[in-house]
């Protein structure tokens, strides 16, 4: 599929069958994670993968989206390891970047995720969950499965909404 | 090519060839950023496109980076537009993961691209030079071209090192 296919047809999916994820497909959206840029290559990420009924569980307590995160077969939290960042933008920039190839890889595979932000009211708890360090900041949860649902339409603003200035 | 490889064989390219960058390739690699996921769909970018010779010299004089911008055939410039934010953590993060997607969009169609980032130390002046408003802020510039030169090595962390906790 054409990249700007796979970008455009990518929807959060927030259903999923009971099919689990394989290692090997886990494998591959961590590396595809990791391998975003970063600011001097800096790399600020940190990742938890949950699989764990009990803790998942009271993961899904901790968000409006419980439903959600108990169908996932997989969750990963992504952390901002802020022991190795430089610049708060520049790292939360490149954070953004790292769920996105996840996000993508998660797509081109025939899975389907959901970023969830909203659980950063939580994310303290969700750290300690993970029994994450003090260096750690939750900068997401992307729950994840074989889709059981299609997903939204998705809209977006035209370009010419989005280019102020051309020259 | 498969995504993985797209997103691995990835890299910063700071030298460029005198070829053109067509209006369509631009467009397609704008329509890539514009179909990043943001929360809310808030969709909080905004962007400027910069040929003209003038300003990109005026820009080139704001970056350690001269003569990569001075070499490049077109400037994209991404502000976070936060009249439409909601949570300035979750916004960047939307910010990077549109940067992303335009990278991905510009290796995949033969172009090249370094993601500038220390020029916003003059981000201000960045955003005089194309008229920004008020509500923008520089996120980053996207410097790109037909590659002159081969990408570097790249290098990760191994995902021992970036997953620390999996149960």
């Amino acid at each position: 599929m054409d990249i700007l296919d796979t970008i455009k047809s990518r929807r959060s999916i927030r259903k999923f069958t009971d099919q689990p994820v394989s290692d090997d497909m886990v494998a591959r959206i961590i590396e595809a994670g990791i391998w975003a840029p970063s600011g001097l290559n800096n790399q600020p990420w940190k990742m938890a993968v949950i699989r764990d009924q009990e803790i998942k569980s009271r993961i899904a307590g901790l968000t409006h989206y419980t439903k959600c995160v108990l169908s996932a077969n997989v969750l990963i939290a992504v952390f901002l390891d802020t022991s190795l960042g430089y610049d708060r933008t520049k790292d939360v920039q490149s954070i953004g970047a790292c769920l996105q190839n996840m996000l993508l890889m998660i797509h081109a595979d025939g899975l389907g995720a959901v970023w969830l932000g909203e659980i950063l009211k939580n994310k303290d708890k969700v750290k300690a969950l993970v029994k994450g360090s003090d260096d750690l900041e939750l900068m997401a949860v992307l729950a994840l499965g074989y889709p059981a649902t299609e997903g939204g339409k998705g809209s977006r603003r035209e370009t010419a909404e989005t280019v102020f200035f051309s020259r």
